[in-house]
């Protein structure tokens, strides 16, 4: 079944390009935190945390191969206000930051990405071809994201918005077990991403949520990009069995979204144009 | 060395006892869960969740022995106004909670374990005796807290307040690994907790850390009360090479403790004298 994925073509080359001087010089400088174990001990490979920015209540989360030489690492979702910190932690871990990667065009936060790039020159924005924003690096359902011999598999799942996409653990004996879903604002834990705005249909999010997560193992971790009440994790199997919209029938889940009254997001004029341009909206109007 | 602790007396009385019928009720009812996973997979035996109050940043801990078939449950430092959050995923997962246990009197918001005794029957609230406040069970340092097969260890930190403690995971094949520290606010995430209230101490809070905690296996994860900055986990090794206080010899942390220039906590006056009773002020009140 994964003959049919796509390998991201850029990973390899970025591993023996330019960059493995500086490689080397990081992994030596940092080479104590070798010992200092990962936040989870799936397979002892991975290294990965959950971090959170306060005012909009964003996960980001940060993936590295612990044991890779250079232990690649990657950002989901970073922020532009906790570029900084998550910048120290990557640097306190002893990691090599390859890619900082958005499961969409966000509109109630500003993409760390612009950010990122400028502060750790090498990285590489991700963001999905669909949602036609830009990026270093544009990725399709089917495609997978290396680092180290970790890999993320991408999953069409839009509705909140047209281009959203899902990054799933890969299934295998080497990979983190039990599986790990980053919904980004599709599945959200008990709730689901808004449908009424940047292409957003509560009737696609309803089909792609049963086909492309329900699918998953039910032990698989959901990670979602939100949350609001305080809630770090939970699984497929309580979002297929506790979430009350996406345990509705469509019609139900369609009338509920269509009814839900939300106001206009307060950063989506500041945040949409910003992120459409990975970040980098600073350079940009300067440039034009 | 293991044969030192004292074990909690009341675990195997509570397990045998009355309760025992509702046990059977709730695991059939929601036995479906069985098959969900739990939030990390440190030997298929934990279930476990970080849950996040946002006004006092605050981080409460649910556990749980998923292998048992009781599936018997705790929470660390359950705050008042996120109970029927907890609760609820206390529930929907399938889990009897046994007990609600602070890792000391806190100051910053009121406990939720006098709600979550009036509204769970049957839930025991813990606290240190060090302490002097009033709940159900007082532990020492060497107790032992059981839930199943899985177990936290006291351990007496000190410094923040008089009677803090620190609840460790045990160590041995069928606990879960890498071992995990509950700190409370005496070890925060780059940080530690203030010294200058409550029979604070930072000459007592740097022993502390270096004697309890510090000790521990450097891959030890590191779970404190409180994040303000959107972290949501460490490890002991990362804090004894990062920590910006307890990094440096202990004169010079004294004099940071001692100018740190916090202001007067303004939850202080509700939070201490509500903690004192165990989160029960409203019933103490009443009936005096």
């Amino acid at each position: 079944m994964l003959s049919k994925f796509r390998f991201l073509q850029f990973s390899a080359t970025l591993f023996s390009s330019a960059s493995s001087r500086q490689i080397a010089t990081f992994s030596a400088k940092f080479r104590p935190q070798m010992e200092m174990g990962s936040a989870t001990n799936n397979n002892g490979k991975l290294v990965f945390r959950q971090l959170f920015e306060k005012d909009s209540s964003t996960y980001t989360y940060l993936l590295a191969d612990a044991s890779h030489p250079d232990k690649p690492a990657l950002l989901v979702d970073p922020v532009d206000k906790t570029v900084d910190r998550d910048l120290s932690l990557v640097k306190e871990l002893g990691l090599k930051l390859m890619y900082a990667i958005n499961t969409h065009v966000h509109a109630d936060h500003v993409t760390g990405t612009g950010l990122l790039k400028s502060k750790a020159p090498g990285v590489k924005s991700i963001i999905s071809k669909a949602s036609k924003a830009k990026a270093d690096l544009f990725v399709e359902p089917g495609d997978r994201i290396c680092f180290g011999d970790l890999f993320l598999e991408v999953r069409a799942t839009p509705g909140h918005t047209l281009g959203c996409v899902t990054y799933v653990t890969e299934d295998g004996p080497d990979q983190p077990q039990p599986r790990m879903a980053f919904t980004g604002d599709a599945l959200l834990i008990r709730g689901c991403g808004r449908t009424d705005f940047q292409g957003g249909s509560s009737e696609q999010l309803y089909n792609v949520c049963s086909k492309q997560i329900f699918t998953l193992p039910k032990d698989t971790l959901v990670y979602p990009a939100h949350d609001y009440k305080g809630f770090s994790v939970s699984t497929v199997g309580e979002e297929m069995m506790y979430n009350p919209r996406l345990t509705k029938d469509e019609e139900t889940f369609k009338n509920i979204m269509a009814n839900l009254n939300l106001s206009y997001p307060k950063m989506i004029d500041i945040a949409v144009p910003a992120n459409m341009v990975c970040g980098l909206q600073d350079v940009e109007s300067k440039a034009s």
